[in-house]
């Protein structure tokens, strides 16, 4: 709830059309509801901010996941994405509801309808491998809406194949960087274009990788400008951010 | 050089008014200028990227800095980045070129100029501690453009100051939080906004926050969406960054 | 046995009611029981520290784990608790004696009697996710005697959820803050009241949680006062200790 | 601001004795003082937490320090506490206010006055190195209103030593345990007594000691019940929540 | 594609033999071929670096690996090693493909062929544990025509072993060492003979050893002049950039 | 082959009693036997250490097991540890030797026979749970002919059970600690006896304990003296050195 | 105290020859004296453990030292060991107490006496800058009474520097092997010698030796048996334990 | 001393020209030299190993690196290689024998003369602030020598920098990458090139490049083929090791 609406609300108590009792409720009550007694659905973050909330689906257990897409589709949400979601629990809620299902990246898409697709965002991953990591992002990223591009399969042991796709890149309102274990294509790519880059180390490799950590601290000392950095095989955290940049951009300079 | 322009220039050569030796020249010499045996300048960042190189102090010594920073000029470059600058170095810069110094942030400009400064760039602090990473980047956003705001000392352990603000965050494109100690205020500010929001983690604390370490793990792990990390102190690279995005945002749609 | 005790048994010797050889196993044998050839257990815990031992579960084969729970009963102990107890080995110990179980938290509770439950715990969980250490607190609360209240899922990423809950944060005698991510609900709540929060960092998270390390690392470099913590999953730990805690302040004052 | 009072100004707005913007600025304004551009008091914490705010010492320069202790002053707060305070600020801000200052635990107290002390805190250290850490924990602790008793160097190498104590730490409302290098004193102290343990790991010893890590992790898997712990070296933090609990105790069970 | 044929290329657009699209197409285009979706084969690897691409078995689905081998036969390419392969995917492979496999080191080879052996690799083991790294560098080494000896179960826990083994060492181009635990093997290896030592730190041991970081450490540190390190259990880049040594040396000194 | 060996060996090619080619071969080829092209068995070890050669099971397949165990007691050779050995692989192996397995400490011994027990070991274990390793400890010293104790579950959270052993613990030649968690056990026996003490780490606990890396860091920094670590859960390593030091002291001082 | 003394005391209670206020005294007051408030000396340790306390100098101020050395020499005690002591610190003792000081090591010992000494205690280190540390363990084992011997510069990547000295090591009661940087002399000592070797890792090296980290992984790691570790840098305990042990083989087996 | 050599003398025993006294110490005394009690030089590394001895110059004095030059120029030996010279103990070395330094990257040689330099050895480094440790492999390289380049600055941020070298590296025998930050220059020309690849990691770089340690894991991570990697800032290791196979590659295949 922002100044305005809250001086507005003030308002109405004062013109008598709001109780005091009915604006503390409106102040602290409403933006979530209780699911169970297991979750608390922020139902205002749509509003707060332009998206909707996202289900974490590891450590819940398949009723509870199934508890909280029902609340959610009763208050008229849609494309309600559900990371980490095992083909075992997606099987269940398919006898629910309606779920799109990749089993790469173990992503549910609930009620999921068309956007139309606006901007253009591009994903780059060094090897077929990052693809479950690269491919959270890109499901994430196109149920926001956003125009979505994925190129596998280009790290830097062969730079040529990079900088073949450098048009495509240059054009792109933003691009995830996917990359396991040296997580040098956050750099490479960071030096040749001039737009945001989100690096997204995948925990691909093995040994002195130590799942994705080598990746991790490569992206976060990449000496390129514009890189940026999110947790290890955090897919959908790079598309949402993506999306997010994405979108402010299409929509251009806001009235302030 | 992009696509339409290798093009552009293959079809100079078949048309005999460029030479293939001059544009095998073109194509790998140009876009650098070697400074000494020591440096090897990117003139051509600017078109690529559409900023400039910055100069990292640390590790070079003044006369190598005030030599690349020389080449700089006479290419006609203004707004010259140098972070990391110790002030025994700034102070012997100065005697050779005009150089804005600040010496909690230990960042300096050299050929500064006013560039018109658009959008809005938000820059909050856990605490007053986290200052000399903010004015880094607060110091390399107004360099580039950009209409910056620094709000310090709105840590979560009273979370009420930073709702105080509230209003001003929700109207930011990008949002920079600078935080050491557990790195909260980050997380906090992304669940309040729909924007961006560049996660900087200083290496304020003592203990087990390792130098920062503690702060960037919980910043990695933002349970809010939207956020992303750059490396711990790094004021450059989130200004730089937020910068980017703030003027991707200010110019829109870009015509495809 | 306290200086007080020990001179009591000092002066039985002197009178002779009591043989300088009997008194020499009451001070060194008498306070515990040799179980098979693998425990020895602590029967003078509860006076020494106001508890009864607990039982760590992983580790222990079924038969051992028995075998103490037998030698306990016997000495007439109730509501002994066994954590980190699998679902076989609760299947076994079921046919020998009345033992309640809570599988999401893997917490058995043998001989479980209804005690008076006195004070205010309040446990707050950041997510879903955190319930099976959230719920190991609260079980081990309430089977010491405390009332306890379980608030799940406020995390920070929404802090108005947390917001809504203040009057009843603000009335507890002591706080567990269960947070897993980044772990920064800690600090949320550690800045909202002035009762002890104890701060249960969980394994929840991916990639650089690191099993629960980046928690842990956030809660302590906690900037709010008032905060210690436990270790990663603790929840026996937060929840003896709150009782503990939430007890001493029901007593009040000791007399000296 | 609790429910209670939000109640009553909204019902204030209604009766019209408060206008809405009014209402709007107490809501969010008043609860901190901005000082320079750099510090955000938090001048309700007081009420909120019962406790007043401290200033961490390092990274602030001496000026911004003796701007807050002023600020701080002119608002009526005495017994300001001021951590990892070099000598050298503490020489200057001693020209422009009365500071008492402790030189090996490096801590101030701006407006030092006796508060009535109250209670039963215990601290004891393995070594004497560890003093430093522990003297933090004994100033913040008395200047807070708390008795407190400081015993030195009762490490586990020589048990008897602590053992001989045992009596007072019986009789104390909460301990302190201060040690570093394998930090075991945590989980000795914790067997023997039944009030809260706060383990205080410190930076004490060498090589794989790693700054306190070690005695760090030794705490944080103490065996030992009742037992939580605070930062490595964070006196401060540990006096503060000693100090939390014991007048919380004092205090006895608050009216529902 | 190196600068003498860009410039041959450029001259045959002057010519008029080539045209501007068709040379673009040839700058950039050529050297790959993309595989499905999720693969983009590097078929100049080659030529630019003397050996062709390998496999990385782990994190691809059996049918993109046979996608990719089909394509890479389609080129007439030969020894196609396959590295971390599972059992389960070699019998898969080899329904459509003639193919070697090793299940000990987990490595395929498909297409093999026997080249002709140059030079000498001699491939040392501490133990009969580290057999599955030392022999997946044992057969990559031999598939690119190297003469390659293994020799196992010469730890220095008994050094008069590998003294035994001394001229057959003194004789050898290149040495891979390869050991867990401490992982001394590769500076005594390293103090015996003249030419390189490449270290192969393999997981092996337990507890302290951390899944191969103790050796890996170990290895960096050596005191031994001339040894070099790869990933922990990175038995292909250890066979592979021994072979690439040895065969230098055989080649001998390349005309300028 | 020490310098009188070598000395005499010298002399008899001089005499011309043994010829250089045969000298050479013993001085090199003897002290090892080659078992298929997996190991090297060090034949001379039990000379020159005194004790023999023991198997490590992880990592070899039961067929080399059972290889070196055939070449092992060919030579005669009588209790043969082999230690990490599964039960799998166990009843493998008894098929065709006699074995001794312990499932706890998943430890065998291939032809097991009593040797006389000299001296006294004394082990002590913190909890239950750290009985495997300590049970790989006992029976080693126990096939190496010492006397050995194993006391379990005395740890420092009620140090009164490890008080109670004191008598015990005084009259050894050397003690095993072993000890998960915080690894306090060690210094607490180190503090009370005058005789070695070996520290043995489990990876008994959760989260923080880091499966023993708590424990050992716990015990490198232990503030008792005569305390000395091996590798977590190495509880042969630990066995056979308590041998090594106990048979020493029996033996008593060897002529010079 | 051991039971019979316990035993013994409780009898004259009986008796009557001593009052139970008294003995309660005797039980806890007795073995250790105060010094100022800082420190508290374990005065029966030399009873207890056979040889007397040492002062670990660092974070102590001069006076402190001062003050324990005083009490020490009042008791009469000899031979007072104070490691890691600057030489600030030492000159400062030297005004008012005869010290012997090594400034390489930084060892100091106050009311030095020349012991008998016995046994046979060899050091090697792998290098020169192992000295430090080497020397440590070398004064503290001459000033406990043992015999002991220092080979420097003997690391494994010059292997026969060790072999030459064989014969003096296969005379040694025990050994300690010092070394920084891989840490690869522990394992190659351990595999020629049938003693207990005590493994010293050692602060030098620079990189990925982490300060000694690398060392003392390697050594925890070694293949060799009978070898266990101390922790970096220290020297003492390495000189202490093996003091423990050579007297422990001279004197022979104790009388059950 | 190898097996012929070994042979040779023990057919000199037999024909009795040499005695076995004599025989013996040549076996084992022979090949190093005693300077002081602080090192033992290895005379016979230059036949072993082709290479000489190099000082070590961290953590020894002034006095002992002159006692070691002055024993091996009386050996006759040249270019004897210093490294970690500090400007002091250079300065004083200055004054006793004629000495090379660079004090950029604190190398020092002694008796410098010039060698024929043959083959080709590249060196790239990433940034300016790399040169350091790159300068360390280049002199080391030059000493023993090996024609050798030095190309600075050309770091992946702008990979057209690189790209332009390629004709200078497609010759080289071998290339050394320097880096620090995110370390991914190695893995760019390791895709680029056929020849071996040593990655040099620096500790350039600040926060989460934990002194190198980013980029020494994100080098060993390497995909590409041909890399191997050495210790942090070990430039005198990765000159070595390049000289030594430029020089096998320049003298060919060595006769059987």
């Amino acid at each position: 709830m922002n100044k305005t609406e809250t001086l507005e609300l003030l308002q109405q108590i004062k013109d008598g059309s709001v109780s005091p009792e009915e604006a503390l409720n409106r102040l602290t009550l409403a933006p979530f509801t209780q699911v169970g007694d297991y979750a608390t659905l922020d139902m205002h973050r749509e509003l707060r901010q332009g998206q909707k909330e996202v289900i974490y689906g590891e450590g819940k257990t398949k009723e509870q996941i199934l508890g909280i897409v029902k609340a959610m589709r009763k208050e008229g949400w849609q494309n309600i994405l559900i990371t980490r979601l095992s083909p075992q629990k997606a099987d269940y809620l398919k006898q629910y509801t309606a779920l799109f299902y990749d089993d790469l990246s173990r992503i549910g898409i609930a009620a999921k309808t068309e956007l139309p697709q606006v901007g253009n965002i591009t994903i780059v991953t060094a090897g077929t491998s990052d693809l479950p990591a690269a491919k959270e992002a890109y499901y994430t990223a196109c149920a926001l809406g956003n125009r979505t591009t994925l190129i596998s399969d280009v790290g830097v042991a062969g730079i040529h194949r990079l900088l073949n796709h450098l048009p495509k890149l240059q054009k792109a309102n933003v691009i995830i960087a996917a990359a396991g274990m040296e997580g040098a294509l956050a750099s490479a790519v960071g030096g040749l274009v001039d737009c945001p880059v989100i690096a997204l180390p995948t925990s691909v490799g093995y040994g002195a990788s130590f799942q994705g950590l080598a990746a991790l601290l490569a992206m976060l000392n990449s000496c390129a400008s514009g890189v940026s950095v999110v947790n290890i095989d955090n897919g959908f955290g790079a598309g949402y951010l993506a999306g997010m940049i994405n979108q402010a951009i299409e929509k251009g300079h806001p009235a302030d």
